[in-house]
């Protein structure tokens, strides 16, 4: 029954080795560098039953051993599982409705939201980066550290969003707070911020106010559902992936309703190559009802109301290097963070950040940066080369991008 | 009738004069700069009946004339009825069935490209530019001269590649091949070409020959669903816009057959905010079979075979400022194309690329170049930073590409 299962799972390379001394090999004749150890009988069943499901909970119960590198060990069996599904073509509907994520409706989110991001401020302020951003960075270099990456990121973001001083800006999703406050900082634009989170909210607020930026930075703790007012940009970073496919259309009538008539877009999440389910272990025990959309699924956001697409990045090798740093610093609070909460937990969120690291090495995960306005709106930059200028520290906008603008609309 | 018409229409803001000396005003109060006349009665019906379709015949005809600038007057129509579109909603189905694009079958696409396609070289290089670019050109700026901005989307396009010397590459849809040659000339590769229009693979095939190119440069008249062998990168520029939403499932295993699996893949073509239809009188009369796609339908070609998207980019102002180049050398080559074919042919393709301009201006129309790889081939540049550096001339890769490449795969 556990060949059956490795077979299912495309016979990744790597021995198990069993409670009682047994070892399996794998069948067609490669060499493993890794083994798993299943320490304890009881670790079977529920592993033959939904190994995407249990396999996480018995790490981290220490039922289940890893001997190698996590990472490479995870990565291992996303790239024999993602070419078994490849050559199987569709999945079973049994696998499915098993792992069919949870409700995102205005009356669940809060929950959803609620299990991971208000596991405490000072658990995540122990492995963040200093502004506390907790998705992809962008690393000019694969070399730069992660505070410069994740300032380096924020400014990407406002130079694909072409903000000026004075435009008024939403932000759907705003984590901590970090992007708001930098995008007044350093682009002098006004910010409102919505999150459903309540300690986040609480902590991006003080924050505010110590800044001296509370007049220009408004944190609304509501759902991106009730978003009111009318703005030059809509910004939204690591939001989407717990929005839930099902209410994209809602999501894209928010933008439609919000958005002027010359407003700028941007969507940040992370993706997937081709539609599928996230894993059912990050899905059930860390991320509630997150949902990473194909490219494709998130076309059902913008097409219907004609937002066109001006620009799409993929970011999938950066998000491997952000959470690299994270583990990093993960692993050197360990001990502060057993404290704070068990070892299961330190176990299962290890897992957790290597099966990501693993997940964006593999292609399993994409990281899209997403870019758009109205179809027809002729107030775009002429080219990109604006977003690869040296960043002055302290200049708002780019000299490049203000000249272009007039041209660009010169044959209208 | 007509009244409704307009309205049908979103009431565009213009004058409509009647071969009678009556003349109508828009009901809602604007003041239009522009003017159409009815010059015939007989004129009357068609139009009534089918304004998309036979507003261009009766133009070609002079039955029905412009006053008034003709990009602003046809701007000014798509403005108006993509509006009242969007407070419609769903089209009728009438409108659907009426102007469904012609079959792209394997059987009928070579009819559709020999009708637009073998209308003479010695016509198109009337005002094609030198290299015979009969596609979007990127200008790195907006003065940029056509022959300039065609060299430099192929470098563009080269660039996204990341083409190495010594690669192999695919072309689906060549042309009169200057891309294929470019290829070959500029960054040392190796090109297989394919395009079922007669005359345009005949000069290609001559100018390989010429160039000393016919080694490395193999023209192939065939068909895209036909392509076989190898590759290192597949490019289609300009191609798609032919093939039919129904065949995009044929060309991804197409190009999922024989990309290797560090391949990279390209295509650039006109495309939609939103599905919809070709303008009728564009798909009947000058581009048999055309459907441009809206992103959400490329997927179609890609995700199936878990292609993941590394980079989109709109280049939709670019192909308003292409077609204007074009216009303005069609304008000037006007006496000789009269004379080659007849006044109906050269009003007919007047109204052609001034409703291509009023289009991509507009937003009816969009460009993508769509860049994409294997998901999990960790073989990509850093960032895009490397095709903005400056072109070298006789240098074929760019320095930077080549040094973002091992530190991707560093932590694989």
């Amino acid at each position: 029954m556990l060949r059956y299962l490795l077979a299912g799972l495309g016979d990744p390379p790597l021995h198990v080795a069993l409670w009682n001394g047994e070892r399996l090999s794998p069948q067609n004749g490669a060499v493993p560098a890794m083994q798993v150890h299943i320490r304890e009988g009881r670790a079977l069943w529920p592993l033959l039953f939904d190994p995407w499901l249990y396999f996480g909970d018995l790490y981290a119960r220490g039922d289940v051993e890893v001997e190698g590198d996590l990472v490479e060990f995870l990565a291992c069996v996303y790239r024999a599982s993602a070419a078994a599904r490849q050559r199987r073509g569709r999945a079973s509907f049994f696998g499915w409705w098993l792992h069919r994520p949870r409700s995102t409706s205005l009356g669940r989110a809060r929950d959803n939201i609620h299990a991971h991001y208000d596991l405490g401020n000072d658990f995540y302020r122990l492995w963040l980066d200093r502004e506390m951003v907790y998705t992809c960075a962008y690393f000019p270099h694969p070399q730069a550290g992660l505070e410069e990456a994740q300032a380096a990121k924020m400014h990407h973001v406002c130079r694909k969003l072409r903000l000026r001083p004075g435009d008024s800006v939403v932000e759907a999703g705003c984590g901590w707070g970090s992007l708001a406050l930098f995008m007044a900082r350093h682009y002098g634009v006004r910010v409102r911020a919505y999150n459903i989170s309540r300690e986040q909210i609480a902590w991006a607020r003080a924050r505010a106010r110590d800044e001296g930026l509370a007049d220009r930075v408004e944190f609304v703790e509501d759902d991106y559902r009730n978003i009111s007012g009318s703005y030059d940009a809509f910004v939204s970073v690591g939001m989407l992936e717990h929005v839930g496919i099902r209410y994209y259309p809602a999501l894209g009538d928010v933008i439609d309703r919000v958005l002027r008539d010359n407003g700028r877009g941007l969507i940040h999440t992370i993706g997937r190559a081709k539609p599928g389910q996230m894993n059912a272990w990050i899905e059930r025990r860390i991320f509630p009802g997150a949902c990473p959309p194909s490219l494709d699924q998130m076309m059902g956001i913008l097409e219907p109301h004609r937002f066109a697409v001006l620009d799409v990045e993929n970011l999938r090798l950066h998000y491997a290097r952000t959470i690299e740093h994270w583990l990093a610093r993960f692993d050197a609070a360990a001990g502060e963070i057993r404290h704070m909460f068990d070892d299961n937990f330190v176990r299962s969120w290890r897992l957790y950040l290597c099966g990501s690291i693993a997940a964006f090495l593999t292609g399993e995960l994409q990281l899209f940066q997403v870019a758009f306005n109205r179809a027809g709106d002729n107030e775009v930059p002429w080219t990109r080369e604006h977003l690869y200028a040296r960043i002055v520290p302290g200049e708002a906008t780019m000299p490049e991008q203000q000249a272009a603008r007039p041209a660009a609309n010169s044959g209208d």
